[in-house]
């Protein structure tokens, strides 16, 4: 079954919205064993939506449309399918009796626009929207399906759930396919692609790799198609671990499983108690460690150094060293997290020191110069970056590499 | 100027990724006066990407290309272009020397995949991209122009903003649109859209206004079309001038602007200094004050205090109030202003405390109950928020609540 995904609304085009429909619907699709072709999006014209569904239903069994079902004027889309579809309108009772059941319950009188929704084409097999007054389309030609659901995120998700996945999945023999997703941090994509040759250039023809970075980490999906949903899964499951075994120390998680959720479980399993010390990041990792439900059970807080000041007076940074060395410095980094570790009484704790951009740097210490220090009482390991002038992507960036480096210490030291 | 915009990725058919670079191009592209026609994504198949950029120039007269320029097997859009626009590929030295001085600060050295990407097809423009290693492309066929650029966002902003629109601008002749948008927070859209209404009901047919809700903000876009762009300005700026006058104490700033940017360029010129005191926000508040460059000249730092220990220890809120009142009251926020306002020194201190969710909450404070304590010396004011469920939502809320209620105490005492 290979399905296109259009989205209809200027609203879309013109930035005001961020279109999650397609994500949720690409997913589900997938998931059951369709395959995406394609997604496209087009403005509240008629000639447009003409335009995208022809176009669609050229390359895919089915089509699915969101947006353009609501009650104002610049919703078109049900009067240019019935067009397209050569259909009549008819009053479609059983809609207009739950829209009155439903006005009745907000205790209002349905508008006149309302009403205007119970027109339905009479050669669409109409489906019930419980969510929201536009009910969804099922339309067939030749073959192929096309089906018009509102573009409100959960009407539509409703109608996708109760009504169009069902419907496809009776009509259409689905090949199953099988996605795995492998989560690294600490190399670039070239780096892992290399690495992973000998085992993904082995990988048969309905396999197929990408990878995904963002900021020090790689995302690395493995997916097959084939008949045999059970063999499949064996097999990506089987790829994915000859994958692993050329990147161990490379994997942090799998799916949708996050840094700083897999830190937590392990200082949860451990009993370990983690502090921060952050200077340039300015809470930014305390932020990140704080976004984990259940956070409190590990992380205990820590100092937002910004000023030498603070780090002097917070976390016992000497003048001497702020002064001989200055606040970006190997020596700065160490002192904060052993300051950290003894006021915070923690058994972990992390220090990151640097100059965030875009400006701020000298000849000795460019923009984009960090130092990090991380570790325990017995044991502390400092890093150097040499980052970008873009601060909030170094911000990121750095958030990214200390999540990854005190999972590492945990896994090396506990 | 007529633009369509492709996305190329099979990881946003299959819903791994919602796809925000379409929103962001498509307000960039409406705000310089171009219109987006429609938008599509297509996987990363050789047919597929074919076919959707011959269907876009049909309709279209720039095609704005993102993803599937990375060093990786998965990535063939160059190739592709290279085939559909006939053209040979050749060694392109400068983007080599680029790469080569890249690697350098990192100190490594750039892999064989990394030689690849500097092959570029002849009758391409290329783009330089300075955040990361894939070049982007101009293309121009029968005075339609296609331009392909990474898939990573801010590869893409970077190379729309310094490359691509600024051509686009010299090459089309754009029907003047002016757009100005008036940033506020503290009430809600139908709130805003009711005070205005006096003003909004009487702008002529080439007005067109809209509202952008976010977490306790919302944007409101007014912009304009016509021949005489000097006019527009004009007219623009006097609409604005009078929507602003309905409700001058939620404006917080125009355009671009943001609240910590707003809030920072106040305490840089009243010579204030601040600290903060978070629990349940975890840093995240430090993190947008910090996010701003130069915010070291009023921002000394803060405890993140998410442990009832760090509070008392570190802010001096007593057991006893602890035990009284509990982590989340409003005792227990005031004790923590204060200690943050004399531990660390400062004109200003913000402290928070609450229940983020999604679990942790009791009859008497469910989950979503946040308490704010701000001020100085002389003043502290506190609020309490029943927020939702959703942790990362309510966190993001908060940090929007505290920045306009930071502004506020600043324009009123100082």
């Amino acid at each position: 079954m290979k399905v296109h995904i259009i989205t209809i609304g200027d609203e879309i085009l013109i930035g005001q919205i961020i279109n999650t429909n397609v994500a949720w619907m690409g997913e589900q699709v997938t998931l059951h064993g369709g395959q995406v072709v394609g997604a496209s999006t087009v403005g509240d014209t008629k000639e447009g939506i003409r335009r995208y569904v022809q176009l669609a239903m050229e390359e895919a069994d089915v089509v699915l449309l969101s947006g353009g079902l609501g009650p104002t004027k610049d919703d078109i889309t049900k009067n240019v399918l019935a067009e397209y579809f050569d259909s009549e309108m008819e009053f479609h009772e059983e809609t207009y009796e739950r829209l009155c059941k439903m006005f009745e319950r907000f205790g209002r009188d349905p508008l006149p626009s309302h009403k205007e929704q119970c027109y339905m084409p009479v050669n669409a097999k109409v489906m019930t929207n419980n969510m929201g007054t536009a009910p969804g389309m099922w339309f067939e030609k030749e073959g192929k399906v096309v089906v018009s659901m509102p573009g409100v995120p959960y009407e539509m998700k409703y109608l996708m759930e109760h009504e169009v996945l069902p419907a496809l999945l009776k009509q259409f023999t689905l090949l199953p396919s099988v996605y795995k997703t492998i989560l690294t941090a600490g190399a670039g994509e070239s780096v892992i692609a290399d690495r992973i040759e000998p085992v993904t250039d082995a990988f048969p023809d309905y396999f197929k790799v990408a990878f995904l970075p963002n900021l020090g980490r790689v995302r690395v999906r493995i997916g097959a198609y084939g008949t045999n949903k059970t063999k499949l899964e064996k097999e990506v499951d089987e790829a994915v671990n000859a994958v692993v075994a050329l990147i161990p120390e490379l994997v942090f998680g799998y799916d949708r499983e996050t840094q700083e959720g897999v830190l937590g479980d392990l200082l949860s399993a451990k009993g370990l108690r983690l502090s921060t010390a952050e200077s340039c990041t300015g809470g930014y990792l305390a932020h990140r460690i704080t976004s984990v439900s259940g956070s409190s059970g590990y992380y205990i807080g820590g100092v937002v150094a910004y000023a030498n000041e603070v780090k002097s007076e917070k976390l016992g940074v000497s003048e001497q060293i702020l002064q001989k060395y200055g606040a970006v410095s190997e020596e700065t980094v160490v002192a904060m997290v052993n300051g950290a570790l003894e006021r915070y009484q923690t058994d972990l704790s992390i220090a990151i020191s640097g100059i965030a951009g875009p400006t701020g740097g000298t000849e000795a210490k460019p923009v984009g110069t960090i130092w990090l220090a991380l570790g325990n009482q017995n044991n502390v390991k400092t890093y150097k970056l040499q980052l970008t002038k873009d601060r909030l992507k170094n911000i990121e960036y750095i958030g990214n590499f200390s999540l990854n480096k005190l999972r590492h210490f945990v896994l090396e030291n506990y």
